[in-house]
């Protein structure tokens, strides 16, 4: 795959994450201006807004850049993303003729404040990893009844709340809530002791549906792809979930990456999913190839120390793909949204250094993780700083999908204490 | 309680369900206009948008009734929503000195189109029915273990589909989703057969909250309430409900009645929640009694037939009141936010005929229901429309929550037909 050369210089190294091959749609502002939609492009920013305004990107009939939000570009469709690649390439490829034209609208991103890149209309987290699903199966009950039934035959979700969804570097405060210690008969109310994180992929749908949509239309319906961490409350959870599911466990925060990386720019990162036992009903066949093949990591920093990666995995991990994810949730009616937020659910591979989430990696705090400095990690403590990073690579092309970061904060003292 | 009376005569009918003391707040639009606020009153609209847009409203410095939906108002919180209704009380009492200004506004309901009352943000489902806990969990599990320990401790929800809510009178097509059939070793993908009901009552969050929020806040950021009918297909629920809670069985439609009545408009009807054997967490105290007392029932009219009503109930059966519900909604830390609507979960009392939903009217298809006519349900069928009504009634004052209606359309012959 070709490396597609800018004269932004940086785009063209290849260990960077934004070449002119990427082209993620991130809203950024610089002191003293508004939030506004940007494209990075090696260690800078495209102000496409300003260049909307300006007329060098002519998109639609009125603006759809300006207003601090993907939303309104999302919604457009496949035709409007593949235009604005296209006159982006135009821009910004080497020899490009309007390169002097555009250069005043680049933005160090060291200059910039990145915000939420869209307006998250819903937001429904899967469990479609199936290590991760094997592994907290058999903690809970045994390898041999690790997976529920249900497990091979549907990408089996849940609706999450898109009010706490939040723009990576956002501090998380450890939450509150009910909790029954072990062994007790009554649960407490306080802070959580088992806060975690979750390594996930998250999809961004572009393109609102009424009824069922096929695993083909649902995967034309995705305008790209971000990192997701699904901050988890692992106490609150296990004491809450039956029998509606996970609620407050999973409502504190959900961090995303702050660039969408376009399903354009993965889809030369397709490949064949998983070999399977047991067949799928013939409504989530995939007409082609639709697992990423993106490697993923997290790492971990205690406060005021270096980090350390504490897993490294890929999203060929996942069972079940996006667009089959997709496609399942539309089955029953529901209206899919610009804006809605797919998260894949924890991606673990098979090994121990491949786990997606604490939980995982210290097996239930029986197997606590070791960090330089004689650190000892079961869950999350105050001042953690969680990094999850994601890249495609391929020849000479790096699609890197930014940094998905959150640090924990404390527990609030009195957590009624805000206007009670 | 007494009715104050209006000029407007239908308004002061002592079974009539919007008298002044109500005034519910809906969208609606005559053939050739765009929706806007109204509210009831009577057997007419007040087209209050027009009004605001004419000056007789000064409520913000901007209009906030114009734009179809009552968000922008409701986000000015509960000191606007008092002056509203004062200056309607102003208006349209006997006597009023603006009657004459006023009358143009009025809007016959029957010539009249409602519509979604507001933008529905976050829509999540509680459990909060003791007595349809208690049904659903003999069926599964026997009387001894019908409950989950969790139960008694906290107000158990899960997220819906904010964008599957739909107002009164929207038909609700049968879903198709992954059913096992009992006995099967794997599923089928086929239209639902065991298509319910649920009658619940609805709260719509006013003020928007950034974190952990008291029982007593809770209670004012309420704007007011609906009716709400969850549409469930059972089969599908068995086969996906495990682990992670209910998911496409519930994404088929929500529906609501197109009137917000005013949380104010109910505060007279407050009556002391149940009494508790088992004491709740501090945090879940309430300063004063929050269970509403609403009379609530459920109709059922097959296809050409006329209706039956199937339930009869009272929303002094819920055990935990909205305001429970939302501030253990937030203790996590989720904001809440304009918009967000809460259901009650499903209503039912202790007697057979006040059971709110089909499930346990007809006890899992054991008892099935018999209809005049030779009808008899376990479930809906085809052409079958269900309407949810409710009032609070005090004195001369009759409190109505208009109607939730909907009518079962036949599952599509093939779901993916639509652009695949």
């Amino acid at each position: 795959m070709p490396l597609i050369r800018s004269w932004v210089r940086p785009a063209n190294d290849p260990e960077g994450s934004f070449p002119l091959n990427n082209l993620p749609c991130g809203v950024f502002s610089t002191p003293g201006t508004a939030p506004r939609c940007g494209v990075a492009i090696g260690d800078s920013i495209l102000d496409v807004a300003a260049m909307e305004a300006a007329g060098l990107l002519p998109l639609a009939e009125r603006p759809v850049l300006g207003e601090g939000a993907w939303n309104p570009f999302m919604a457009l469709g496949p035709a409007a993303w593949e235009r604005l690649r296209v006159l982006l390439y135009g821009h910004l490829a080497e020899g490009a003729v309007t390169a002097g034209v555009v250069a005043p609208f680049l933005c160090g991103m060291a200059a910039a404040r990145l915000h939420l890149p869209f307006r998250v209309a819903g937001y429904t987290d899967f469990y479609a990893g199936r290590h991760h699903a094997m592994n907290v199966g058999t903690m809970l009950r045994g390898p041999e009844n690790a997976l529920p039934p249900n497990w091979d035959h549907m990408p089996i979700g849940y609706n999450g709340r898109a009010s706490s969804v939040v723009v990576s570097g956002t501090p998380v405060r450890r939450p509150w809530g009910q909790i029954r210690p072990e062994g007790a008969a009554t649960p407490l109310f306080a802070p959580s002791r088992r806060f975690d994180l979750e390594l996930e992929l998250g999809a961004v749908v572009g393109v609102p549906s009424s009824g069922p949509v096929s695993v083909a239309r649902a995967e034309a319906m995705i305008f790209g792809y971000v990192l997701l961490n699904d901050w988890s409350a692992r106490d609150i959870q296990a004491w809450e979930y039956q029998p509606l599911g996970p609620f407050n466990a999973k409502a504190t925060a959900t961090t995303i990456s702050p660039w969408i990386v376009p399903a354009a720019a993965l889809a030369p990162f397709r490949v064949p999913g998983p070999e399977r036992a047991v067949p799928l009903l013939p409504y989530l066949a995939e007409p082609h190839p639709m697992t990423l093949d993106i490697a993923l990591e997290v790492a971990l920093a205690p406060a005021g120390q270096d980090e350390t990666v504490i897993a490294r995995t890929s999203a060929r991990n996942l069972w079940y793909s996006f667009p089959q994810q997709l496609c399942h949730h539309s089955t029953a009616g529901a209206p899919m949204q610009t804006g809605d937020l797919l998260g894949s659910g924890t991606i673990s591979g098979p090994g121990r250094g491949e786990r997606g989430s604490l939980l995982e990696l210290a097996w239930g705090g029986r197997e606590p993780l070791d960090l330089p400095g004689g650190q000892r990690r079961s869950f999350l403590e105050d001042g953690d700083t969680v990094s999850l990073r994601g890249h495609a690579r391929a020849g000479g092309v790096r699609i890197g999908l930014g940094a998905c970061t959150g640090t924990i904060l404390p527990a609030a003292e009195e957590p009624f204490g805000g206007g009670q």
